[in-house]
């Protein structure tokens, strides 16, 4: 049994700020624990009030394409323009994991050392609520404290992309000169999630193909359907080495917000995604008492390479396994 | 009460490829009825031996498109190659039952009168099951009923086209030249699902800014990530009127097909579909179960517009109703 603090503890060090009880928090939130779930659910919805007022910025693109470094040196930049920076990661397999932001001091320390800055490395072990449950979840903790931008990584070869979209106010992509290649590794309709591209590493010799690269991705993105808040995704230059694009990244931002804010996109895109919050919990909840049923997984088990194969139908085994779930005994 | 066969009259009349009745069974499908749902799912069951032999094709694009047109066409090319065509729709909304096909006659007789074609509207009124799992159930039925290639039509608007795509060996996006403006309608991530794009309405005047379409479009696809099938879509120019391109977008399926089966995609797409699908129908039916319990739905009504204000965790609220699913009583 971890030590937990009393619901009241973990309330006031957040609303103070306190990053140590904040982290502690967050680990309460991912517990399985069935105590432990709760006590974060009456701790989170004691803090609803005090959530909801940062930006949420999700952060996406293959491993290589340098999303550690980039959110170093872009929390630098905000961290010096006076905002607190709240960095969480969605996947297991993320670099804030791998240790290359946690692990790598010398290149983090900058960051993570920063009382305004507060770095989350990803669930791991439970999958209770889902990771991006935890991770909505989490967010919400960083606002409480007071934190006034939330980067949310993700690495754009999984499924938690959709997730992290769908919980996020603005959605950047980044991505390397030398189209094409270098993309294999990204998911399906990712780019047309994006609100807006960097080129990264555009610096030295890569400049001349970054500057390409990005005439190819804009017209690209022409051809794409705009969005329904009409925002065209601007494609950014920049060198998170040479500290260039990062600035006209955050105007980027900056420009998004106040648009989508007058025009009333931002709320109702928030009050739609709590929605989709709700039928995702209810969703994962729903198939965790699923699987949960003995009954029924032991006919799945059984049953499931039958469908595999086109022998059975589909849709016969899911009534006979929802039959099975709420049959009395 | 609706007039319904035995079992084996509608199982020995489908095999028999008899079009009458092949059509009741599908509206038994579509029945919302418990006995009519039990009588169905024994019959598709009955002939799962008999599926699984045509061709998948899914067809989209935004209405003006040309769908019904070119479906039409495209259709009787098949009809003209000695092959049997079932053309099913997805969308309640979709032009099969606007009329623009079964009730232009003129327009479609053609195809609607050959024994050969087999054209179904989409299921009005029950979501039992939910629109895509009647459209899969339609489409085994048309399977055992010997229809080589089945065309699945969707509006490339609303929700149904990831079904769809789920659903098809192979998914069409039809476009309009004069790129960017029609695009509008199309929701974001379809044309990157798409395994062939046709610029339609490509004669006359239109053929100009047609080429000049496919050029641009070939060239972003080239930025899109390559499929795990490796496969890069065509783009290819087409005129339902002037009957051209309709061979090309032929080829090209079978190109796909001849493709996918020697690498194994094909079957192993198929496997993957059918456990997806299993997944859907559990997920359906849970959703049904959930919705359909009093309490669940009392409690939802009340505390939602909480959710939708911030007020209330979603998470929280997720909690409380499958408790309450799941309460004894």
């Amino acid at each position: 049994m971890k030590k937990r603090l009393e619901l009241q503890e973990y309330r006031s060090g957040i609303l103070s700020g306190n990053r140590v009880i904040l982290s502690q928090a967050i680990t309460l939130v991912e517990s399985s624990l069935e105590t432990d779930q709760a006590l974060a659910s009456e701790l989170i919805q004691s803090l609803m009030a005090a959530t909801g007022k940062s930006i949420r910025v999700g952060i996406t693109g293959v491993p290589g394409v340098g999303k550690s470094t980039f959110i170093q040196a872009f929390g630098r930049l905000l961290l010096d323009q006076g905002k607190k920076v709240a960095v969480l990661a969605v996947d297991p397999s993320s670099q804030l994991t791998k240790g290359s932001i946690l692990g790598d001091k010398t290149r983090m320390e900058n960051l993570a050392s920063d009382k305004r800055a507060f770095i989350r490395p990803s669930p791991t072990g439970t999958i209770l609520g889902g990771v991006s449950g935890h991770t909505r979840e989490a967010m919400l903790l960083c606002e409480a404290a007071g934190f006034d931008l939330i980067l949310v990584e993700t690495v754009g070869v999984g499924q938690s992309e959709t997730a992290v979209k769908n919980m996020v106010d603005f959605f950047l992509l980044l991505m390397l000169a030398g189209a094409g290649d270098e993309l294999q590794g990204i998911k399906k309709g990712i780019m047309e999630m994006a609100d807006g591209l960097v080129i990264h590493k555009a610096d030295g010799d890569n400049l001349e193909s970054a500057k390409k690269a990005k005439s190819a991705y804009q017209n690209a993105l022409h051809l794409f359907p705009l969005s329904e808040n009409s925002w065209s995704p601007p494609v950014i230059l920049a060198s998170s080495v040479a500290g260039t694009g990062l600035e006209e990244v955050w105007n980027m931002i900056n420009e998004f917000e106040s648009k989508m804010k007058a025009s009333g996109f931002w709320e109702n895109n928030r009050a739609k995604q709590r929605l989709d919050w709700l039928d995702d919990q209810v969703r994962v909840l729903l198939g965790l008492a699923f699987l949960g049923n003995p009954d029924v997984k032991n006919e799945l088990t059984l049953q499931r390479p039958k469908v595999q194969s086109g022998e059975l139908n589909p849709g016969t085994l899911a009534k006979r396994l929802i039959q099975l779930l709420f049959s009395k005994n």
